[in-house]
């Protein structure tokens, strides 16, 4: 029940597949040289091995607590918690205007995948603050910016977003939290479920973001305004001063991330919380979307992580494991179970699941980077696009992906998998909130159709397509079955996704309805696609790098088969999801409602 | 969180699909006249509705728990147990000559799915008890049958089997657990994990079925012995006596089915346990194949079981959750999810797919009580021979997706899913037992590879190919898009499944490791198929019944529209597993073990 995190599959993704040259060339990354960035890599490891992985048993056993209104996370975890701080690893892509580190998103995509992987319970309190940051970054006034951020960043305080209420899930127009002026600051009265690290023990404050409705605000999203509501509020010197009106009064009994606490949030029951407006009334909704790329990839990344961590251990459970005769061998003496075919199959899905899932990702980190350094205003527009139209892909699909790998790591342990000490079993809980939280993965196909697609005609996936089949035009020359099969695969998923974005963008518009109803398969589709796409892109880069004698042969010739294995045994039935997705539109109302 | 059975739609399976009238006149089963099997239907739907169900979320929270080697079973159990002897329910398909009922198994997997599906935890007792009775059935001594099979048929004791060790999961040969002749009995040693209800307060005895090996016994299978081993011996009177040399020293921490204690069981602590030889020395391992065919199928039931639940609670809070605008609709106003396209096709594969189980499980279990009964030994062997090949099917087919649909049940929760109280997450910790145990799924796709198509070279598949065609050919005539929707991918169907059979048949011959690595994926497709030609084979029925009016014309119609969705929506990404399984061969050792 160890992590060690994959440097070398990273770096070769990082470097093979996402462009890490070209992210850290651009204005603004000039101190991402090589060697920053391999250090980084390699004291991240360090610490996600060493200090993160052996707390998340404990945290998923013990989990957080609430006692007279204190919440006590897991044992060990304010201790590692500070660890983290001091050693700097919050601050890393944020503005050195206010204490970060102005490292590339990029490399922060990297480094997030091994703190989730060594502990998804730990590393949420990490992507919520990330979140909030985010939004004061760009919305907040200088004066606030200047009072949270430095705090924020440094990992000193951390924030939480409080969106969710009973009656309002996905459906943030039926929000009912209310927010009184009173001077120079807001009355806020509400109870907002679901809060993750609402509050803890590992931090001198906290700073909560809180959607709320002013008392005549229109219904609906335009009604809602954004909040700072910190735990204490800050004083005169900057720290934290006067409780404010809020507590804990509740955690959630949850399936997984057991360590991470899960707040019922009141405010306001002693006459009103004080809360700080962010930028203007009524645009709450629309500061929400401005960090939702970077919340949303780094769900994506956590799908990819608990993925990793669950194949680790299933193949060092399968290498020791000792159960009957090789099937290729006369010898009838019993082998390690990795001797066998279906055994082999499973962990060969993971795997190749793995490093589709962290090209996708890291390209998608790198193209946030481009969108928000690329000198040509024109070129990172064009990145922008990019990147909103892979981000629902990334959330959605690796995270779906994450419970798939996380399943299959328990099926390879058999029995043992079933008991909860031998660890596979958490990742499978834990995995499970990935599909719902930061938005359905349902809204997430949603947002692809509806959104994405339809805002251009399908114009961004279409470039992709055209990228894709560039790659396997280059491909026509390079020698081997590997490369031959695997251009010959990534043809048919040009093709497939092609004919699946034009058959989107076209119903989207005659059927709303058919389109969504057809919008996760489509996703599905378009996922397995793109990993394929990336996978032979490093599958040619890894056979270029063989010719030239350049790097571990066993190493790149290890990327060529399993981007083969992809290709030919994930690509197809992902593929065979077009007339699926076309279909749905027609047959899923097609059974009376009372009759389901 | 209730459970209602869906009599119309098992009335439907069993008669449309299954055969039961076919049944019910095999000889031997006059007594199960329709207005009889209607009862027995409708009591144990109260049962499982009113009893069982109510019991299942406690069952889960509580558990089962061992005090001084005593397994205190969760709050309400001991008393449902009771209740369920009472009634008779134990009995139902057993030899009446030991006071069972006599019972088709068909009906028998119609009300196991209920118990199954009111409370798997609970459930487990009942299967674990059949196995036994089985195996003492088959190959009991006179003696032993009249000791034993009474109390067990009755319920008054319950069967446990207990096979596994921990250096001996799938790999029985491995066994150590030792039996010494001492007279007219055996002294029985040796420590056995994972024991379903292997010590519990719901019976005065307990009848131990041990697999052990005899001193001189030669190594591997053939060495291994089965014994009875009861908690109390029964004395001359028939009444449990003297405690036996046995105990539960430990329960397992588990994912899920916390309501059953998986026991560690030590035997002969004190010098030894007394046990009875089965049958002769050395066939252990043959006696339990006797019973593996009931088994497997009725965990292939609990996946559907599991299915079902979930389902039920999925489309309840779908029906009530009122989240965002139609889209379909101008009204502003938020609506019921179930109004949502995408919960909608969540809703639609799970209960399209259900269907499909069912169909297929009460055929196999049809075709249990066609090999037993038909008075045609001819006609009987070939039945028993496509039961062979669909019981691995069944097995492994229904309870991956008995995994998939609990989890789209959490998915349809949103954010309510993922804790604990809502009792979506219990239904998906309770399924992901159901692939391991029995026989993991990767055990079942070997045994329908490399034993049930290698030993007649598919003949038995090819058969059920030809039936699909036939009904296909049948189907030309009917009228209206859906039945021609529905023909067209049985083709399709039928195709993909005689090329992946012929393949198949020819691979385990000339190259047995490529096989199997193709084996799960092909057990995948082999399902699939045979569930969509089950469900034309309804949709066909419910047209004919519909042209006759016969019947209720909206329950039919969602049967033909419910057949389609299958075809059009989940039968594709299925059938295109043929090309990864033939792939799977080639490429699942490419990559070198280290690298893995």
């Amino acid at each position: 029940m160890t992590y060690t995190a994959p440097l070398a599959d990273m770096r070769f993704a990082l470097r093979e597949v996402a462009g890490l040259q070209r992210v850290a060339a651009l204005p603004g990354y000039e101190h991402a040289t090589d060697d920053t960035i391999d250090a980084v890599l390699e004291e991240a490891a360090k610490l996600a091995g060493n200090g993160l992985a052996p707390l998340n048993r404990e945290g998923d056993k013990v989990g957080a607590k609430l006692e007279n209104g204190v919440v006590r996370t897991a044992p060990g975890f304010a201790g590692i918690y500070k660890e983290f701080v001091d050693g700097g690893w919050n601050s890393l892509p944020f503005d050195p205007e206010f204490g970060g580190q102005g490292m590339p998103w990029l490399l922060a995509a990297t480094v997030q995948e091994m703190w989730q992987a060594a502990n998804m319970g730990f590393g949420l309190v990490l992507l919520l603050n990330q979140g909030a940051i985010d939004a004061i970054h760009h919305h907040g006034s200088p004066q606030q910016k200047a009072t949270y951020l430095p705090k924020m960043i440094s990992g000193e305080w951390t924030g939480t977003m409080n969106l969710t209420e009973p009656q309002a899930g996905s459906d943030l127009a039926q929000l009912k939290s209310r927010a009184v002026k009173a001077g120079d600051h807001y009355r806020i009265t509400g109870q907002k479920i679901f809060i993750t690290y609402g509050e803890h023990d590992m931090t001198e404050n906290i700073v909560h973001l809180v959607l709320a409705r002013t008392p005549d605000a229109p219904a609906g999203v335009r009604g809602i305004s954004l909040f700072i509501v910190p735990k204490f509020l800050p004083g005169a010197d900057g720290k934290p001063g006067q409780r404010n009106d809020l507590r804990c009064v509740s955690l959630e009994h949850k399936l997984g991330i057991h360590a991470s606490p899960t707040c019922v949030m009141s405010f306001g029951d002693g006459g009103g919380a004080v809360g700080y407006l962010v930028g203007e009334e009524g645009r709450g909704l629309s500061y929400m979307f401005t960090m939702m790329n970077n919340a949303r990839l780094s769900v994506g990344i956590q799908g990819l992580a608990i993925a990793e961590r669950a194949y680790q251990q299933a193949s060092a459970f399968a290498k020791t494991r000792v159960q009957s005769k090789d099937d290729g061998s006369p010898q009838p003496e019993p082998v390690a179970i990795i001797r066998h075919a279906d055994i082999r199959r499973m962990l060969m899905t993971m795997r190749a699941q793995i490093e589709a899932m962290r090209a996708l990702g890291y390209y998608t980190a790198a193209g946030i980077d481009g969108a928000l350094k690329h000198p040509d205003r024109d070129a990172a527009r064009k990145i922008q696009d990019r990147v909103d139209l892979l981000i629902p892909i990334v959330k959605a699909w690796f995270t779906d992906l994450g419970n798939e790998i996380a399943s299959l790591g328990v099926q390879v342990h058999g029995g043992m998998g079933f008991i909860e000490e031998t660890g596979a079993a958490q990742h499978l809980r834990d995995a499970r909130i990935l599909p719902i939280y930061e938005g359905t993965n349902g809204i997430q196909a949603r947002d692809l159709v509806g959104r994405k697609v339809a805002k251009d005609g399908g114009e961004t996936m279409l470039s992709l397509v055209a990228e894709m089949r560039a790659l396997a035009k280059e491909m026509t020359t390079a020698p081997g079955d590997d490369l031959a099969s695997i251009r010959s695969s990534l043809g048919a998923a040009a093709d497939a996704l092609e004919d699946a974005t034009r058959w989107v963008a076209q119903s989207v518009k005659a059927d709303l309805v058919a389109a969504l109803a057809g919008s996760v398969p489509f996703l599905r589709l378009a996922g397995t696609a793109l990993g394929g796409w990336l996978l032979a892109k490093g599958a040619l880069a890894a056979q270029s790098k063989l010719a030239g004698r350049d790097g571990d042969p066993t190493f790149l010739e290890a990327k060529i088969v399993t981007a083969r294995f992809y290709a030919e045994v994930v690509l197809p039935p992902a593929l065979a999801q077009l007339g699926p997705l076309q279909a749905a539109g027609r047959t899923v109302f097609a059974l009376p409602e009372a009759l389901l």
